[in-house]
């Protein structure tokens, strides 16, 4: 069960939009990135190249004799700028022909929404003829897929996520049939918070092979994606049993979270602002908010979640020292001997935002954003935060000389860290 | 004074994080957009190859046999997978040479901080002998200059900010020279808010002909982006004199601002958050916010700018009409005959906030973010808006159905326009 990634593949996106610079290609790496998952394919080139009849012929015709597989994206729209149905007909010495599915779909989508068709939308539903077709489920335009030069060269529209959605649904299963004992795929994304990425890999080093020590090297793998303040640990594994890539990724879930402890803090899609929430939830429980220098950033990802006005009740944005004692009445004598960027002075907004509210949970911050205002004592990336529960206050400082736009999110993340610790004991 | 793009270029990125899809490439757009605001070059491919040196051969040497520019990123750190000085020097038929000048240059660096120089670390400041060398004022590996196949080729790392600054300050400007007649090309940026881009396009309309009737077509153009819920409108003026071309954006400008009138508040890179804190600094105001539906984000958008404690007195996010009452003492009354997501309500936040604080403006919020909670009669995307100053009111009403993060961002711009509005008044 060793798969090798020995089959060349290559990446094609075409439009004038990407060569004058005006869009930022980011089909290419999508596609790149499932080719590589799939874990049978290295892809060897990616060409962008204008809307011209001939170039988009010599671009598709050096990725076919190059490449086994070859995925294109653009110029399947309905103007006369887009050529690439054209293009593709020619090379495989065919006629380009309507789709009959398609062509329905689209009219009964503009029925529906009492748009006019125009003569120009047929163009967009052409394919070569013979051509095996793809559904667009996002869209008008459909995918297929035609033989050239030994090549199976596949074509999906421009616009990412109808080219996503096609691509995850239809292509790579199709490219997985071609490409004989091609394995199922399977992917895992653990949401690692407060351990930088260095940490991570370090303490994650040599994880495939401790928890399946025979399995072959290239049947897992292991990437690390930064989506500041998150570290995000993914994981492929690659097995033609899809139970069995299953319980490894299980047995490898296991391992993680054993090495990494608390700061896995979720799976999947979900940031801290929505695992909090759940948390919340769970156990029918409010909070109320005392930010200083986040100026509003934790009440603003709290209320990015659908449904947090279940558990979101005040928030005060306390930037001037006199509104700290007016507002929720921090004591001057805190302020005067140990400052606003303090642990005496979060503790009691904490507590304090949490009476005011009658909210489950109190949670305070407090911090030099920066790029003034530090000093030798309390530099710039200082941040005091607190979470006052019912019983207890809980305080924490951070140190991170980072930029106003980092200190800010990275301490409003902290704050919702340890809130979600708080949320998540056992009561 | 016609400027024809006759000339030939294209862009080449290395690197195994480009083909894997581990990072999207946005240094082509970048490059591409330079070159095409240029006015002199048409960019006819973008490719990006593997760490393979026969690839980057065959990568440089196709570019440099089609096009008369080449502009090459990636490949120059201090590894052994950094092949791209090896791979030029072989092609141009020379040997690498230490570039002594960035040689001491990280050697200082290095000191200052305390680094220990590594051997690998000279392979950084390696260029072909004879290349013409760019310092590199954001980092180590400097760039160069060879010719090839009768195209001039430009090295650039890959780390997005080196590359873009030595791009702007030393290459454009050397191709400048390189290209004859290449003129002088100056962009401008006025920001735009609460008119959609099609509405701007269609007001902007015929601009450059009615400004200067007699200026041939390519000597400027006209360019829209989206950074929601902003439009920027950008012009490129071409000429050989750049204090004619900078007279041409003046006379641009006024037209743009008599074509879109308020719409416009501002050029360049400051947003809505930092144009309304100079507004509010230049006359000594500051301002309290009464947050519902955005949560924390007007804050958190005020915040981001440095500074901002000298006009941001305090933040109130009041999801619950509980809060509303007990806070700011919005009336049991207004609430039950005219709802939270109402004009009175949100007069009354406005009012309450500002005498809170002691502000010179108070701010207030109110409405259905979604996806759920909309009725018949206020659907999700209604917001209602208020600022109050010492003397009057103003309220507005949105009706935007978008994404509860797109209602947000739009309700908490327009809170910032209407402020912006107030504080830009005459007193």
């Amino acid at each position: 069960m060793a798969f090798v990634a020995a089959v060349l593949a290559e990446i094609v996106t075409i439009g004038d939009e990407l060569t004058r610079g005006e869009t930022v290609d980011t089909n290419s790496a999508f596609l790149a990135g499932r080719l590589t998952e799939l874990g049978v394919c290295s892809v060897g080139w990616l060409t962008s190249c204008r809307d011209v009849r001939a170039d988009i012929a010599d671009a598709l015709v050096r990725a076919a004799t190059r490449a086994k597989i070859v995925l294109v994206s653009g110029g399947l729209g309905p103007t006369e700028d887009d050529l690439t149905v054209d293009v593709a007909a020619e090379l495989a010495g065919v006629e380009p022909v309507v789709d009959e599915p398609s062509r329905e779909r689209m009219e009964r989508r503009f029925a529906r929404a009492h748009f006019k068709l125009t003569p120009n939308n047929i163009r967009q539903v052409r394919v070569p003829s013979g051509a095996r077709v793809f559904d667009n489920r996002n869209g008008l335009a459909p995918g297929f897929e035609i033989a050239l030069r030994g090549a199976s060269v596949f074509f999906m529209p421009g616009i990412p996520r109808e080219m996503s959605r096609l691509c995850d649904e239809q292509i790579i299963p199709r490219i997985g049939e071609l490409l004989a004992g091609a394995p199922r795929v399977l992917r895992r994304i653990w949401r690692v918070f407060g351990v930088g990425e260095s940490h991570v890999d370090d303490r994650l080093s040599g994880l495939l092979a401790a928890v399946d020590p025979t399995a072959p090297a290239d049947s897992a793998s292991l990437h690390f994606n930064v989506q500041f303040p998150d570290v995000l640990v993914k994981v492929i594994a690659r097995d033609e049993d899809e139970a069995r890539a299953r319980a490894r990724l299980d047995r490898l879930g296991t391992e993680i979270r054993a090495r990494l402890g608390e700061a896995v803090y979720g799976e999947g899609d979900d940031g801290l602002p929505a695992v909090v929430g759940a948390a919340l939830r769970a156990r029918g429980a409010t909070v109320a908010l005392a930010e200083s220098c986040t100026g509003g950033l934790i009440g603003h990802l709290l209320t990015e979640v659908p449904g947090s006005s279940e558990y979101f009740r005040l928030g005060m944005v306390l930037y001037a020292n006199q509104e700290k004692v007016a507002r929720l009445g921090v004591s001057e004598a805190t302020l005067a001997q140990h400052g606003a960027v303090s642990r005496e002075c979060v503790e009691e907004m904490a507590r304090a935002v949490r009476d005011l509210a009658g909210a489950t949970y109190g949670v305070a911050v407090s911090g030099i954003a920066g790029p003034s205002g530090g000093t030798p004592d309390k530099p710039v990336g200082t941040v005091h935060l607190a979470v006052a529960s019912m019983s207890e206050v809980h305080a924490k400082v951070l140190a991170y000389p980072g930029t106003r736009s980092q200190v800010k999110q990275l301490a409003a993340h902290w704050a919702l860290k340890l809130l979600l610790t708080e949320a998540s004991k056992q009561s």
